[in-house]
């Protein structure tokens, strides 16, 4: 008997851990926001309060959920693979993190190449529009939101959605860093003009040409990096 | 009161959780093994058997530990981070999994011809060897572990640890479908020769002939991969 009830108390928490589970993986409960209080929920999901609070303890363990001191439970991560890489980036060393990062692109800029579609071609127009404008007007955090776009437009161009998954939770915690390093930076124009040279290659349908462009800025990145 | 005894076994849990994680991160809980009863863990820890019970099943839900009816608590991924991305290729298209693969390995041989130091140079020399030996003697499941591990020693002596990390978490759950691809196919004869010109290419520090090698044997795999 005992057994029993032990048993439909666990699967009793797994339901309502999958339930949050996708109701953050939906944007419902989106990343940043206070989830609705625990009688809210109790409701909601008609479970007892000791179901409901190892439910959110569990997704708190798994780095999806923050509970905050007198401000309620706030959802702190999309999904648990983001949640995962947050984790580890946050305790690496940047180089290593820009490493991968661009070893992503590189495959990406590769595969946009081969596989990018009319849709693709104009996100990709667009974006890159957005990072003449914020040079022009000399915008500097414009124009790193507008290049940040730039390169989640190539990335998607790739149409590999491992690839598109694992470089935006890779970019995310990377963002605050590579704005510190921008900000000190002098050399906006010689990166347009090779994101110009990247999105000419992917529209070419040029792979090599592709991967050629992110070399350069990838250099030109590392050495604005060890200037500083 | 009741708000004070909440806390302390809220923070109960969390403490057991923090335990467990370093015991299987430090692999004295190896991964694939049954971690010890509940009436041990209880003793060890020093906790109610509810406090304990909870802090397993949070782990349960991070997919660290597995649990099986009838034959206790297994482990089943050495991190939060091995375990999402487990999770994550999983449910992916193989060929998306190996692109992110071919990716890494690319950046991998480029950093690793740059930064090899001489410890990197002897286990590259015998990797190769074993998988030279493998070949030789004909033997396809023993030069599939050599050729692993060839790769691996190529991305550790890129002395970038994000990259380790995320590669080796990547190739677990892939190996099962490479040794399937590789058993159907006879074209290990060229693949060995690449592995000799990309090991070459680290040993001469040369990083654009090592990125053109994985380039190559990439094509290659790619090939047998569309031939099946």
């Amino acid at each position: 008997m005992t057994g029993i009830l032990k048993a439909s108390r666990s699967s009793l928490v797994d339901q309502v851990v999958a339930q949050m589970e996708s109701l953050i993986d939906a944007g419902e409960w989106p990343v940043g926001e206070r989830i609705p209080t625990e009688m809210e929920l109790v409701a909601e999901f008609g479970v007892s309060r000791n179901t409901l609070r190892e439910a959110v303890r569990a997704l708190v363990h798994a780095g999806l959920l923050q509970s905050r001191q007198g401000s309620g439970t706030v959802v702190r991560s999309s999904s648990m693979l983001e949640a995962a890489i947050r984790k580890r980036v946050d305790r690496a060393d940047v180089l290593d993190t820009l490493e991968v990062r661009h070893a992503l692109e590189r495959e990406a800029a590769r595969l946009a190449a081969i596989r990018r579609n009319p849709e693709d071609l104009e996100e990709l127009q667009s974006a890159l529009i957005l990072c003449k404008d914020a040079l022009v007007a000399g915008d500097a955090q414009r124009y790193l939101t507008a290049d940040l776009a730039l390169h989640r437009a190539i990335v998607e161009a790739s149409h590999n959605e491992v690839l598109i998954e694992l470089y935006g939770h890779l970019i995310d915690p990377l963002e605050v860093s590579i704005r510190n390093i921008f900000e000190a930076s002098e050399e906006e124009t010689g990166y347009i003009q090779v994101h110009g040279t990247l999105v000419d290659a992917v529209i070419r349908q040029d792979p090599g040409g592709a991967m050629d462009a992110v070399n350069v800025y990838i250099n030109r990145f590392k050495e604005t990096l060890s200037d500083r």
